[in-house]
């Protein structure tokens, strides 16, 4: 059984991975043996309270409908690690009581019409990809709690001269690019969650993917949106731009299903490119590659993709298998050539013409080789595309043999960012060790602005309390535990250095009792009263965002 | 005396804008003889309500406060049609009741506390350049109206690193460019009220500058601000970007102070561009024009200020002494060359490094020859760049001799524009000879996106009544009936072809009948629970936005 967003199943652990363990961890190493999961019918869930037949009628009846086991487990949980530790010692103890399928906008809106009269909680789900617990199928106060797949919003409407599509909130990432590249064109919008996450997730999280600097964030992206509320549809102008009031898209965007319910979203798009060029360097360290970026950034020469790993990040990419031989042999000749013992990697990224292609890449270069960055080729630029969206698969590998491995991430300008990466850093570290483990902390700069950056951190340990009931249901109390520790330890840390608590990944519940922090009472007194005026009988997603 | 927005004051028509008026509007056209202004101190307004001493206090006594009759009319109207034909007839039925300057941001909050407890509406007032009654002294149901005026909102600091500044609300655009040029850099916000709006100003209204493809507009380069509302301060981090739920920030911008004061606003900024190469181009017809400049948009290729004049403007500013004699003798030329009676005049403007301005010029050109366009050369450019902010006093001299100018704008994605420059053109030209006067309707695309652009358009006619009166105060009811027949049937077309009623002059009162057509009943909705939330007692520029 995989419970990973996908086909693949956990892997079995390399033997570089096992001996990289047993490298950094010494003895709290795991053994490498993995947990066996039992089948998703033996998941236990709580027994689930009965849905209204009005609910069920307005969705569309039968066949809009399931109370089948598998299908609430399915939708029972997102991706974050409290989710994947719970799911995986098979029990849970909460799970929506019915998942609910409508078959287009209209009938969105009647299902909340009638859970709003019937006291029903409705939880929207989309590829089921949260990292935060955006997907938690919470009552509140509500009788009962449905999850609302929108596979079913499928719709696609290219507009070639516009460059522009109205697409249905329920495509992954994977169909709306099919559609889009029957047109020639691309959304280019890859995130690590591409392969499984949703058009709708993606506006209603504000998303950013992989190839931002170059495509923009999916909230640039936007143009106009439709969303379902209790009360009825709410849709903004396809307009490039207004200046009519406050920009209601841009209080759409990002209300993660407090409001309502996403069901189309119009996005800019681009023709595919002819040409892809990614490549490898290698800098001195963290402070030379920010600098570095920042050049490149303030200079409007940014690439399409551009990723700087810290020192730690660096050297574990490069001792694993992600970063390919030729970068392993090529990294190894940087430093002896220099006489280091250690350095950055960056990735950069090109697409376009072939012509635009070179001519960017030789300016970016330009700017690279001006900071002291050496190019280690294009075979590590490549391996690290290929691999682009594995680090999920890698996670659920590590957690099957007792290992946590979260990320977690921030943003701040470029002047507040070296003592952000410090204080987040340590305040990780002193969370791991006062838990009792060792641990691997790294950081990469994910997205690169004019005025600033964010940064993307991975903290890896053996996970507590996993040997004693091999990963069962008594495992999840210390796991739990440890990571607690860790996020509310790097929260209060970016926090404090007056930075954002998620730049990408959203609030959801595990990032909710902090959002007041970073908006301010009278920020959250605006943002319930907006909700109340959307949603007065406080159906839509209880406990995410404004909990 | 001069109404006008600086130290200009009207200046005589020149014989050849009176032959040009004569050649357009034949016997409807203008005598040429101006109406002879009063001075300030001879304009009649209503007596003031008293102003509670709590208020005064709160604002830092008796030198932030006044209710001298010139401070009261200097503060009684913005830069509308309608409020210039009321000034300019010596007679206004409102003003406010007194004028208060409060030293800095806690005496604002000061003040507001107050004015709520003491039934006081207060109206934001920046640089007072509002085309759309956004600083109107409306009082709605409260008992008095001051006008805040936040001139003395001056803070400066410069983040050299991030290339970001924090701004007081009350800058000028100038003031904040010489603040800026100390060290060697601007902030590129260059709108035709550039000379005397404000950086608040700005961000409450969502501002778009000339160079707005180069730049940003003004809610693009806002990286954070913070706002004075009755209830206490709000402020947003300044962070690069959030994934911190709905989008705060983008609802302070353009809520044109009915939820608060913006007090300051940190923007991204430049380095001063080490060059500037504007020029004007010829092409063969509207519809031509505006591929060439969806082929700029949509590869990456835009200029840094583009524009885009219609037939009709075109003739107009080649027949006027704006264009330049040199512009005039090259657009012969082309027509010449070409057997052409028309065309349609592009500026394109380029700024940075030699080396990119002249690479990106290259680009561009080849895109521009490649629409058909032929190159008119630098003059004509410069000559445009000089007169880049001359509109508003052109218009004054206009309406001195009783000739109307009105400027309105909207954008739509490419595929909507030509219906829309249709529909909005006719409805116009419908209206103007509705009421029994001859005029000229102009347009230009004035800011261009990758998924559409911008429409601005001109109307210039005779003023209704001005003969009659001299334009004085018998004449205003057939001006502002005139001015209301062609605003009315203008915003009727653009909501009719799903446009949005402004792109970049807000909503003000002018545009407020208007909103609910483009956000919704809903959308409004949310908007007035948003103010509720901020401004219980309902203070905040009553009759504005949400009216």
């Amino acid at each position: 059984m995989s419970f990973a967003p996908g086909p693949r199943r956990d892997r079995t652990a390399s033997d570089g991975l096992l001996a990289l363990l047993r490298n950094e961890f010494g003895e709290a190493a795991p053994s490498g043996q993995p947990r066996v999961l039992g089948e998703l019918e033996q998941v236990q869930i709580p027994a689930a309270e009965p849905i209204a037949a009005t609910v069920i009628e307005a969705a569309g009846g039968s066949e809009a409908f399931s109370d089948a086991h598998e299908d609430r487990v399915r939708h029972a949980t997102g991706r974050s690690y409290p989710d994947l530790v719970r799911l995986r010692s098979g029990v849970l103890d909460q799970a929506p009581d019915a998942v609910i399928t409508p078959a287009g906008p209209e009938a969105v809106a009647a299902t909340l019409r009638a859970c709003a009269a019937s006291d029903v909680a409705v939880v929207p789900f989309g590829g089921g990809t949260s990292v935060v617990g955006g997907v938690a199928p919470l009552r509140g106060r509500r009788q009962a709690v449905i999850s609302l797949d929108l596979a079913r919003l499928q719709r696609v409407e290219v507009d070639r001269h516009s460059l522009t599509a109205r697409l249905g909130a329920g495509l992954r990432g994977p169909e709306a690019e099919a559609a889009l590249a029957a047109d020639g064109l691309t959304l280019g919008h890859f995130p690590q969650s591409y392969q499984y996450a949703t058009i709708g997730g993606f506006a209603a999280t504000r998303s950013a993917g992989q190839a931002s600097s170059g495509y923009g964030r999916f909230d640039d992206l936007v143009t106009g949106l439709s969303m379902q509320t209790p009360l009825g549809p709410v849709a903004t102008l396809e307009s490039p731009h207004s200046a009519a009031g406050p920009a209601l898209r841009q209080l759409y965007l990002g209300s993660e299903g407090v409001l309502g319910v996403i069901s189309e979203v119009t996005v800019r798009v681009r023709p595919v490119p002819a040409r892809r060029r990614y490549e490898a360097w290698m800098i001195a360290d963290f402070e030379a590659g920010r600098e570095a970026c920042r050049a490149l950034a303030q200079s409007d020469l940014l690439p399409d993709v551009l990723r700087l790993s810290d020192p730690e990040e660096t050297r574990i990419a490069l001792a694993s298998s992600t970063g390919g031989g030729l970068a392993r042999r090529a990294f190894s000749a940087y430093l002896g050539l220099r006489g280091r013992r250690s350095g950055c990697m960056v990735i950069a990224g090109f697409e376009g013409s072939g012509e635009r292609v070179a001519d960017r890449r030789a300016r970016a270069a330009r700017v690279l080789r001006s900071h002291g960055a050496a190019a280690l080729g294009k075979a590590a630029g490549v391996a690290w595309e290929r691999g682009r969206f594995d680090a999920p698969y890698l996670r659920d590998t590590l957690l099957s043999i007792g290992v946590m491995a979260e990320t977690l991430e921030t943003a701040h300008t470029w002047s507040g960012l070296q003592n952000l990466y410090e204080e987040v850093g340590a305040a990780i570290r002193r969370a791991l060790s006062d838990s009792g483990t060792p641990g691997l902390v790294m950081c990469h700069v994910s997205h690169v602005y004019r005025d600033g950056a964010s940064l993307y951190f991975t903290v890896i340990a053996p996970q507590l309390g996993f040997e004693a009931d091999d990963g069962g249901a008594a495992a999840i109390g210390p796991a739990i535990g440890q990571w607690s520790a860790v996020k509310s330890a790097a929260a209060a840390a970016i926090l404090a250095c007056g930075a954002t608590i998620t730049h990408h990944h959203a609030v959801g519940s595990d990032h909710s009792p902090y959002l007041s922090a970073e908006v301010g009472d009278r920020g959250m007194s605006a943002l319930r009263a907006l909700k109340a005026s959307f949603d007065p009988a406080g159906i839509m997603n209880p406990g995410k965002l404004l909990s």
